[in-house]
């Protein structure tokens, strides 16, 4: 047989099935899960069940949390003035990490993309007009990846929000803090350089 | 805020405590959970709860199982004369993976450890002669890693069953199949060249 059977089996296989586990780290947690019954499995169950039963989209914005509208929608102490867009909640998280933007979001759920049959209806742009109209903004800042994709993506969503009389930017594209140019792509080294600021 | 707080970050900060997750693939896999609640997250919580109220340890030979004596224990195909003698479950897991095996097992839990206060009564090594006593066999198998705890308990072990008249044996070392001599270290080549067969 390739593995245990019966329900540590079924656990096993579902548990191989999440991104970032294969069938050897999907055993490992089984056996740590099922030897930690009481500190590590029921908590577990609990909190997956509690997330479950609550969380849900964001009508606004797009983010996950266990109120709609989400808690950064509703954080009075943030620019309503300021919207960042962002592909993923993901990337949303990221950005909070951060701690430096206190603006709101807007999240795309993906970039376009004619191969995958995503197009402009599917990532909502028109609710992403319908959002800054609805409620005026002076900058809306694309933190969108710096992938083919995201840039495609973000020089589409500039090019509709042209209409609109409101600021839009894109997060700067440079060395990353403690970058070494040796290691560097020639792609990211050529933007740092037409980029460059004084000292 | 160092990410996404309430549930969702008790669930992240749970699934990052889980061995083989740092923060960032517990992130991933909450986001992952969160947008699959119906074909990801739901049918987790019920697997997790199934294995969490049926699984219990075996009471003879210490494999987790949905039953009492397990799958393994209650098997009447196996040969029950045969023991085989592992650290964890998890190598009890690997011993089945290959299909190797045909006889009964035996979960130390652990090896011993000075350090860890971990003795002959900890591993229930007296259960081990019970259960050779009570349902006799005519071979021992000491499947324990080839580490140095391992073998130490390897050793111990070995010469508690000496009393009993039983054939007790231990996995071969040598070359890993597909193992390079290049690459090998030195104790293992060593064990291989004394070990060698007759082609």
């Amino acid at each position: 047989m390739a593995g245990p059977d019966g329900a540590i089996g079924a656990l096993v296989k579902r548990l191989a099935r999440l991104p970032g586990l294969g069938p050897r780290s999907a055993r490992r947690l089984a056996l740590y899960l099922l030897t930690h019954r009481d500190d590590a499995l029921r908590p577990l169950i609990d909190t997956l069940g509690e997330v479950a039963a609550a969380i849900t989209p964001c009508s606004q914005c797009g983010n996950l949390d266990v109120s709609d509208p989400c808690g950064i929608c509703r954080d009075a102490t943030r620019r309503g003035d300021l919207l960042c867009v962002v592909e993923q909640v993901a990337d949303l998280w990221a950005m909070e990490r951060t701690g430096a933007f206190a603006g709101r979001y807007f999240v795309l759920g993906g970039t376009l993309s004619a191969l995958d049959g995503i197009g402009p209806a599917e990532l909502g742009i028109d609710r992403l007009i319908a959002r800054i109209t609805e409620q005026p903004v002076v900058e809306v800042i694309l933190a969108l990846n710096a992938t083919v994709d995201g840039q495609t993506t973000a020089h589409y969503v500039a090019e509709r929000l042209a209409a609109a009389s409101v600021r839009v930017s894109r997060l700067a594209h440079g060395v990353p803090l403690g970058g070494e140019l040796d290691y560097l792509d020639d792609g990211t080294l050529t933007a740092a350089l037409s980029a460059r600021r004084p000292m």
